[in-house]
Order: structure tokens, then sequence, then C-alpha cells
């Protein structure tokens, strides 16, 4: 997408410096910056560290990662060792281990010598993939947002939380994807946007991304969800995912299951964006059953901000480590909302209910 | 309750200097500190930018504020105005109205010398009368969490929503009063306190005050709360109420209704500690016809934090004004939660179901 008047994707190979590039998620909003890695630490740090985020662009991420690895130590210990090091970055998202099955898999059928080459062409491919993916996730979306503009005669409110737009992404985004389109296409629409904390990904990041292309867009604290549901202002909510179970069962940044259980009350349709990459086809079938990310408790009890000279500093918003009994955090990453509260899911392949039939029935090549 | 080793009010008259003393909470967690109120003007102020808060201790200011504008301009005229001035304070607190008419009426009666030590002696009275019915919520409260302790025979898992505490009124609070029975008996019990965006009062307040009496407490991300009851983390929801319907319906701060629901999905009880001063008896009987409060985008997107070196800062969370479609934001500060979703009420008579039946079997006067 365009920032200013150039366009970005959110990752490329650079092959003069070798690096892989990416637009440094952590200085948004406050700072557009282009962050060069050079080795598979710095892209494993990068990933950890949520330099880059969002399931999809984790997954391409990842890739990059075994290209460096690749340059560096293409035996199979490199290789080995190279996917184990990424895998470990962040537990739960699903794209991160389809990504590295994709490569070592198909690297380590190779001779050492020509795994750099291949390691590269299946990065960009992944990249490729996943923007022509996206862009059909938006198409199919976006029917959803002008049937609603079609029969209300008026603005279409949509609410997403965190960010599973561009950002999250190659290109286009998740969730975002068919707000894009059918905003592009002339409809009528108006965003709500969770700030999603403790990380603010929706404040930073999906309002970013949303000012920058001109859609309208409201910022609103998490806790406002249900009210604006129960006042009828919420007229569709589309979320992204980073781990979708073939059942149905959709985990997703922490805050999801609030909202989804608000929106089941008020019976509004609450849709999940979904890659099929975002998918484990096999393997878990109990949303219970997916190990959830503890993040650190600073994430909570500070906070990053720009101060009054437009610099950004980190600052600290709870400290009662001296009192007699001092506070204590807990990070959740994620939250799973079961597949009975989820009106269906936007693949590329079109829309489906939640469900291991559907799922199947579009993506026929996953039935054992 | 205490600060340190010196034992508080949230406020207090001053007969020497003739000023309303408060713990000022726009300070807090970063700063303890007593503000001077030396006119009704500073008193409604203080109100609006929510030095004081919490429905209790706002009825409790409010009386005072009627002190000093006795003090002051005691004719009819003068009684009229300070009353329509604390008024439109804030909106939707019930024991703002409540405090006011019990004032008005009471001195309108007597002649202009009168009005001054009348209003002094009627405030004073709401303070102390605040103090024991808000011990006596506690003690009815504790039997709550006494009951699953014995059962579960492990520590209590509770969870609060903003603040509701001993800084919410004028001592012991409302929500938490069975907390501090509780533990001040002995019980084992854990606190999950949700930040509560946009103004963190849970992060900034109940966690400090949870602190500094000692209570084993776990500061979480407003999202997290769906997430935590799912995987059988919280065994109580105790909240506050900023102003509860004699339908049993309750509004309260901003997320309190998502909580709600959360509970209701996963059988956790969820109660309301209400004195009867935030009942409304008389007026409205549908939770969707409470007008609510609107507050400051700058709530959302500045944040008040400590620097490095400790000091209170202002800093900036987000600013996209410049770019294509800047960043509008919205701030409803209360919601609503129907009486259906509501396991019952903790008055200062005893538990009771959310209902008019059962709310006027416990206050027969308010019968008509």
């Amino acid at each position: 997408m365009k920032v200013g008047q150039e366009h970005y994707r959110t990752i490329w190979f650079d092959e003069i410096s070798s690096t892989v590039n990416i637009i440094d998620q952590t200085k948004l909003p406050h700072r557009f910056e282009i962050a060069q890695l050079r080795s598979l630490e710095e892209v494993a740090n990068a990933i950890t560290t949520m330099q880059v985020r969002g399931a999809p662009l984790i997954g391409a991420t990842a890739a990059y990662g075994i290209v460096l690895a690749m340059r560096d130590e293409p035996s199979d210990a490199g290789l080995k060792q190279a996917a184990i090091e990424l895998l470990a970055t962040r537990p739960t998202a699903i794209n991160l281990r389809w990504a590295l099955n994709l490569l070592t898999e198909e690297l380590a059928a190779l001779p050492v010598t020509l795994r750099l080459d291949a390691a590269k062409r299946r990065a960009e491919l992944i990249c490729n993939e996943d923007v022509v993916c996206c862009e059909a996730i938006g198409e199919h979306g976006r029917v959803l947002i002008s049937e609603i503009s079609e029969r209300e005669k008026r603005p279409v409110n949509i609410m997403t939380h965190c960010n599973a737009g561009w950002l999250a992404t190659v290109d286009w985004g998740t969730a975002l994807a068919p707000v894009y389109k059918a905003f592009n296409a002339g409809i009528d629409l108006h965003m709500w946007v969770s700030e999603t904390r403790p990380r603010n990904q929706g404040m930073y990041l999906t309002s970013w991304e949303l000012a920058a292309h001109g859609v309208p867009h409201t910022v609103i604290s998490d806790n406002a969800a249900g009210h604006l549901m129960q006042q009828g202002l919420v007229d569709l909510c589309i979320v992204g995912t980073d781990r979708t179970l073939v059942t149905g069962d959709v985990c997703n940044k922490i805050g999801t299951y609030l909202k989804a259980l608000a929106a089941d009350a008020h019976k509004v349709p609450f849709y999940v964006a979904v890659p099929s990459s975002s998918i484990e086809w096999h393997g878990l079938r109990e949303g219970s059953e997916i190990p959830i990310e503890q993040r650190g408790s600073e994430e909570i009890h500070t906070i990053v901000s720009l101060n009054s000279e437009a610099k950004p500093i980190e600052s600290i918003l709870c400290d009662n480590s001296a009192a007699s009994f001092p506070t204590q955090y807990r990070n959740d990453a994620f939250d799973v909302t079961p597949s009975t509260l989820v009106s269906g899911l936007i693949t590329e392949r079109g829309l489906c209910e939640a469900s291991e039939k559907a799922l199947l029935e579009l993506f026929p090549e996953h039935r054992r």
C-alpha cells in the first residue's frame, strides 16, 4: 500500500546489501523507519520484539530468516538450527511453522550449493502468494460490506481489533483487505478501531494505516466494544487470526473473544479473515489446547509515546514495587474464540462457515 | 484506610483554612498529594477533572461544594446556582443528584444565617454514613468470598473493574469493601485488576490501594478478562456502580458490560456492590435511557505516566492529524449491564437479586 506517494510492501530482500528490509513496526505511528536485518539472529529478534508482527508477515519473515541462514551456513545442521531458532520466536502463530516446514522440506532435498538460491525463490514466492491471497480475501469480504451498504443506505460501521491490515501481511492485509476493497470501490463506510492494549496495535498501526489511506475511522478504548454494539452502532466485525483450527476455533489477539461474545449477544455478524496458511489443518482440534504466548509484564506497566518535542519516549504507567504487596502483572497475548461465536470465515477461496466440513469443502486438498 | 502509617479518608473539611481537603486522584499512583479546594468553583472543577471520582465520593464532594457556596452566598439564589453548577459536572453519577437534592431541600427550609452550619453538619453526616454503609457492604459481601474459600480450599480469585475501592468512597469502598473485610479476616484471596482504559483507574488506583493494604493482586489488560474466565481463573466478579436503576440495570465504568457478558458465558457469579444512595429509586426504569457521559478524546490519545526520573509527564499516544483522514476518537465513560446478567446486588442491608421486587423488599421506604 502507499506511504505518502510511494508504494511499499512490509518486507523485501535487498540483493546488493544482502539484507532483509522491513518496516519497523515498533516505531509506528511515531516514526516510519526501514530496518535492515543482516543475519538469522536479527531476523529472529525482529519477530520476538515485534518489529514485524501479524501471522502472515511472521511467516514471510521467517522464510527470509532461512535465506540469511542459507547464505551463512547452508549445511543440514545449519538449516535445522535456523528452523529451531525461528520456531522459538513466537509460540502461537501458525504461519511461522507453515513457512518453516515448507522451506526446510524443500531445501533439505537439495545439495548445499543450491540452497541459498532456492530459499530466496521460495521466500519471494511466499510473499507474492501472500499478496494474491490477501487481495482475494479482500474481494470475497467486500461482498459482505456492499450487501449491508445496499440494505441500509448509510455508511457501514465495521469494527476490527488489533491490526490485521497490510502491516500484518506483505500487502493488503487480512481483516482490512475487504475494507480497502470496499472503500476503493466507493462504498461509504466507517471503521471502529479498538486500541488493543497492551501493545496498542489498533491505535498505533490500524489507525495509522487507515488514516494514510483516507478511510474514515474512530479509535475507541477496548472497553467500549460491547457498549457500541448494544447501541446498534456496529454492523459487522472483521478480525484476523494468528491460528485457526480446522474445527473453526479461532486464536487471535487478546480481547477478540470479548468482542465475539458481545457480537453474539447483539446479533452483529462476526467474521474472521483467514488465509489458508493460518489454518492448522492437521493437529489440534480444540481451541483450549492452543498454547497461549505469555509476554513480558513491561508491555503492561510501561508505554512508548511521543513527548512534547515529538520524540518517542518510554515511560512508566505503574510502579507499586515498594508497596506492602508489590503489584504483579499477567500478559496473555492471545485468546480463543470458539467456532460457535464465528459467523463465518473469509478465506482466499471465498466465505464459509467456521467448521471442518465447510473448510474441507473449500480446501479439499487438506482432506486426509 | 491507611497510607503508610497514617489513616486517611478521601475527603475532609478543614475548619481553620475553611477548605475542602481531598486526595488528588489524578496524581495517583505517581504522587500522593492533598489538594485544598477553596471555593464552589474549585469543587466543581475537582469533580469534572476527576481529582475526585467514584459515585459515593462525588456525592460527598458535591455536599462540601454546597458548604463552600453557603459560606460565600447563602441566599436562595446562591443555593440554587450552586446546585445547578455542581449537577452539571458529571451527568451519569446518581449520588451527585442524591446529595444535592438532600442538601437543597434541607437548606431551603432554613433561614439564611443557619445554612452554613447546617450544610457542614449534613456534609459530615453524608461522609460518616458513607463509611458505615460501605463497611456494611463489606460485611455482607465478605460472606460470598468466604463461601468460595471454604468450598474450594485454595485462594479465591476475584475480578474487579475500574476503582470501586476506598478511593471511590469516603472510606472502605464498595466493590473492594468485601475484599478488605475478607482479607482482614485472613481469607486467602487474589484480585484480578483490569487496567480500565482510558483513564487506567484499575491500574492507577485499585492496584495502588491493594498494594498499600497488602492484598495479592495482578494487573491485566482489559482485553484479558474473557480469556481468564474461559480458563477457569476467576471465581467471582465484583464491580461498583455509578447508577443502578430500581429495575436492576447497572450503569458503571465502560467495559463492565463486556465482563458481565463473559461472566455469564462461563457461569462466574457477577455481583455489583451498590450503596442505596447509588440507586435511582424513582425515575428511569430502562438502562438504555441512562445518559452516557461523553468525555474528551485526549483521555484516549494522550497519557500521564512517569519518566525515568520518576516525574509525571503527559505524552502523546496517537497523532494522525496530518494524515489524509485524521484519526477520530470516541470516549463513552460508562456502559449499562442489564439486570439479567447480574447475579446479585450487595447493598448495605444485605444481598439481593437485581430486581425491583428484591430491592423494594430490602428498602421498603422507597415503595410509593
